[in-house]
């Protein structure tokens, strides 16, 4: 026996995998799979990744960068925290999926992303009621609206659950010392599709940039903070979920929108109202603001109507769960 | 003031993002950069990210399986375990980019795929010395070999890193009472490019499949096992770097790598000797195997050498960190 002779040995059946045929034979082992939906987002997903890592060339050290940085997005992760839906957010890539998902007609009202800071821990409350706690810093805001079919008439029974920052611009998830859910409810529509509740002002206010999402968005020179705003997820058993917000119009941060979500249609004047009617008949209490120099007692008002899509018969399509 | 107004303000300037005309917004936000390959990759990397959503139409249901995921992967890691690279790796990702990135030339070794498990804490050890602790399960190994120039001549002072399974299939990070590196060591070669050492014969083992990786590929109907195999990571200031493994042809996985890190090349042949002489000069320890229904004693030896290139001039290119 040689020693020589050990190291050369070929297995013949091995055929070597180089740039230009690994693709075909990773999708090859990758799709052995009956579910076709899958089947195809595997195959496709292996190929643009392939193609994007062949295309510029990835070199041994951005690849190492590249996954260090999913290491870390994923580890600053928390249940109040979902650091890669800012990262899917601040690429553009939420409004794209926004867009290609969105199943309204040119009647109904426009969708926009969801953000991070949906949480289904969210509490129902009665028409009238205020999201925000005694602690909550801000200025009082009466939000109301209805919500219609595309033929304008109201529908009852809708669940309108409606999420904003306080007046410091934080939302309750970023409070160190969180333990309920504060400035966000689930309202029910009345008969006539109504809803009201009591909020304060939201602001303009920075996405969490502490993180790797923060860290790429100072490499793109980009602005981190997001136009005032109201979340909206509007369901309804017989209609399409609407995942909507709008967008306050007095805000600087309209045109750059770091997670892309702002659209014509919904951004909103949020106005000034001094009607003690108005106040009586929603129960609020007006505080006093300086308008040209004189102290004005009233409140904010952010009036909106939105219109849902009544789901076709065939709306059960098979959900992709791997 | 009419309450029914503010709802349908519009801001003149701000154009509707829409599935076509998002990609190039999202490039033009995110590529005021002044480094010209960072401005490259990212402008891709949202091309690509996008085409692809575009291109299979991408449903929310879809996209939040692919975030939860991604965070699944991220939260598996551990300072021990690298699961973005696992993933990298059953993608075929890592052995794509390590067929970009191989400066090769005909004359000189194949690299084939880091892998998880590399570890920078491995110890140097003086040649002959045992990379195994005595607690370690396995059948005795030498392994020895040279580092060559492409002009056959053995290169003095290379930096050979050296890791393996132990006889069950495990690397010593995968022991829940892991604190000190075990089956990976340091060797530094002699004036004539040697390195010799004691070690294990490695098995097949599977990579680790309790995590997020290892549910894909049960998806994709994948076999979790690779190859027996050695890692070598190669340095040598005027050299460059080679990452690669040698392949035992024994194993029933070499057609079938999870990883795709197997080559022709790099498949060796680990064979059996009862030369009291070798192990004498080595210092081996024989052990007791049936044969044939006979007991036989001897060990297992992996002969290999490796030859690696020299640098050229223009070596300093610049690295890659945001």
């Amino acid at each position: 026996m040689s020693f020589q002779d050990s190291g050369g040995v070929v297995s013949d059946s091995l055929e070597d995998l180089t740039i230009d045929n690994i693709t075909s034979h990773v999708i090859h082992m990758s799709t052995q799979i009956d579910d076709a939906r899958v089947k195809h987002l595997t195959t496709k997903l292996i190929q643009y990744l392939h193609d994007y890592v062949r295309d510029v060339q990835l070199q041994t050290d951005e690849w190492e960068v590249a996954w260090k940085f999913l290491t870390q997005v994923g580890q600053t992760c928390t249940p109040e925290r979902q650091e890669f839906v800012l990262l899917s957010d601040v690429l553009g890539v939420s409004a794209l999926v926004d867009a290609i998902n969105s199943k309204q007609t040119a009647a109904a009202t426009e969708s926009s992303v969801l953000g991070p800071f949906f949480n289904e821990a969210s509490k129902v409350f009665e028409n009238g009621q205020s999201i925000t706690s005694n602690e909550v810093v801000g200025e009082p805001m009466l939000i109301r609206g209805r919500i219609l079919n595309t033929a304008g008439k109201g529908i009852q029974d809708v669940l309108v659950d409606i999420w904003e920052t306080d007046g410091n611009g934080f939302y309750d998830m970023q409070d160190p010392e969180y333990n309920e859910p504060d400035c966000r409810g689930k309202f029910v529509t009345d008969h006539d599709g109504r809803f009201f509740l009591k909020a304060v002002k939201p602001v303009d206010y920075p996405i969490p940039n502490d993180g790797p999402v923060g860290q790429i968005l100072r490499l793109f020179n980009r602005d981190c903070r997001r136009p005032a705003h109201v979340h909206y997820m509007i369901t309804h058993p017989e209609y399409e979920k609407l995942v909507t917000a709008v967008y306050l119009s007095e805000s600087q941060f309209i045109l750059e929108d770091p997670v892309f979500g702002t659209k014509k249609s919904l951004v909103v004047d949020c106005t000034w109202t001094e009607d003690e009617a108005l106040a009586k008949v929603y129960q609020i209490s007006p505080f006093e603001r300086d308008i040209d120099n004189e102290t004005r007692r009233g409140f904010w008002l952010l009036d909106r109507d939105f219109v849902i899509v009544q789901k076709t018969s065939q709306e059960n399509r098979k959900t992709f769960d791997p």
